[in-house]
């Protein structure tokens, strides 16, 4: 059986407070070009991957609580990509495929098909945003707007890291439902995509705000319905202090806490039965059954260029660390994505 | 129009940590015994008062949250309480009524219809719980645990402050639901209380507990799947280790936090996100069209033995300042009740 090189970023060293290029190594691999004997699995040629907030926790060395498998070290990093299928041995799948889902950060992978793997019917759009809005950031600013944080028009929506992968739709999502959206995000250039790409009605650089309670006082004088929650720490505690009656937190990411050993503390959670607040965390895995609903809802506003979508792109795998470690110092403009081959 | 004496408990001076008695005073004032010409109000004789967890909140000279409105200094304190119409300018009460809902801490009050005032239906029961499984506590346990937990069969349900007006309730809610039910309370005495009185499955004195993690792990190996809120704080962030995937934390109250100028960090709530967990504080008066509902649920199990209530009664306004104070530092065993008269 042939074995071909394969290139790997490895997780070298667990991870203690924010990751630095060296916690990964690019290794050569090899792997075998075809299927094992009766194999079911699939042999994917990955072909952009996806580097999100959430792969942070999975650097560290803690014990991983209920449903969360920490990265080994000396393997390489698993997250959502897009690929090829080579060869496979699952009947849902067949050679020539584009698929996105579940991958590793190799050149080629062998994964399980039982793991999260959506066929790509649509070509005639980036196939690099199955990473993005086509895929699991999409799903997640679709399911938890939509689903956790059952909009009404008229709305008053805050979303935090809002030039990200998932605060971008959310806040063009909140426009189309005819909500008021303020977005955060800490750099001029990110505020001003918010505002003028974006088309949220205002957006200010967090870290120009010195008193952030005092911030959303300005943004929202009639207090917040909705929060789409993806930093945590103080952005919470100053979110809680301006939520009105009935509002829902939809917690969706905390990425200023990943990188802490001891967590911020949140000190203004009275403010939940004061103002009897829905406080709800989801995982878009619970929400997959709805992505051809999702595609229905958003193909045609790609088209039609009523929801853009902004990536920031890299070439190369050797360049996959710096481009993950720039999520955490907030380096990236847009979606994160690493191109390996574009077919 | 004849005056008579009218004996109130006012708010001295505002808290600042734990209330002491000294912060209330037993003033001698005197009430007309008539309504006011053209007047809608209604008078009252009253006969019970509550003590009740949020009136720390109210004792605070901080700025209400929206919808909130602290106590003012010189007044008597509000709350709930049972009471008999003297006079009533309102159709829908008439002399020699019972009712309750929201008046002073005074012998006799003149209070809007407007406010919260249900007239007493069944008088075959102890007119006193109304202040408590009959009253907002009751209301709070039924719509607390059946509408914000959403319980199903076999959950395994923590409750804290659990010997309490509102936890005590919960416990055998979760039992009649066909759960597994623990709860936490401050003494010897009350854990007894928890396990043979109400029946919980389990309970334990968190004072004796030094690491409550562990605690909770030993009583919970396979995760909690509704938490009921009353304490916050040090509890929270060892509940939010132990939750199961989809639990919900239903947030009543936080007692632990309401004597702290800077209330305790809550550092674990990114175990929202990771095990998909709904918190949700919640206010009783949004349930309160659902009352006859509750009678209806409730009434029966009481005559029946089915439910029981224990009470800590004290006789006589001058005795209210102190069974107040003693709600914070644990001293009541049951819903603290003050009697000012029988009928």
């Amino acid at each position: 059986m042939a074995e071909v090189k394969n290139n790997q970023v490895i997780l070298k060293d667990y991870v203690v407070d924010f990751p630095k290029e060296s916690d990964m190594d690019l290794v050569e691999g090899t792997i075998a070009q075809k299927l094992p004997e009766g194999s079911n699995e699939v042999l994917l040629k990955n072909l952009y991957l996806s580097c999100d907030p959430y792969m942070r926790m999975l650097m560290s060395k803690t014990e991983g609580p209920e449903g969360f498998q920490t990265y080994s070290t000396g393997s390489p990093l698993t997250g959502y990509g897009v690929a090829k299928v080579l060869e496979s041995g699952h009947p849902d799948y067949k050679k020539g495929d584009l698929v996105w889902g579940f991958t590793r950060w190799e050149e080629y992978s062998l994964v399980p098909a039982s793991m999260i793997l959506f066929k790509i019917e649509h070509t005639d759009v980036p196939l690099s945003y199955y990473t993005g809005i086509l895929g699991m950031p999409g799903m997640t600013a679709y399911a938890g707007f939509f689903e956790v944080g059952l909009p009404k028009e008229g709305d008053k929506v805050f979303v935090s890291a809002a030039s990200g992968a998932v605060g971008q739709l959310v806040g063009q999502f909140a426009k189309l439902s005819g909500c008021y959206v303020v977005g955060s995000a800490g750099s001029k250039d990110k505020v001003d995509l918010l505002k003028n790409k974006f088309g949220f009605d205002d957006a200010f650089n967090y870290k120009e705000e010195p008193d952030l309670n005092a911030a959303l006082k300005r943004y929202f004088p009639e207090g917040i319905d909705i929060y789409f929650e993806n930093v945590g720490g103080k952005t919470l505690d100053a979110v809680l202090l301006n939520m009105r009656v009935h509002g829902r937190i939809v917690v969706c990411g905390m990425v200023s806490q990943y990188n802490l050993a001891q967590p911020e503390g949140v000190t203004n959670l009275q403010h939940l039965i004061i103002k009897r607040i829905r406080m709800q965390g989801f995982n878009v895995t619970d929400y997959y059954h709805q992505y051809p609903k999702f595609l229905e809802y958003i193909v045609p506003k790609i088209k039609e260029g009523k929801i853009v979508y902004v990536e920031d792109i890299v070439e190369g795998l050797e360049k996959a660390a710096q481009a993950l470690v720039g999520l955490f110092s907030g380096r990236n403009v847009g979606k994160q994505v690493i191109v390996l081959a574009h077919e």
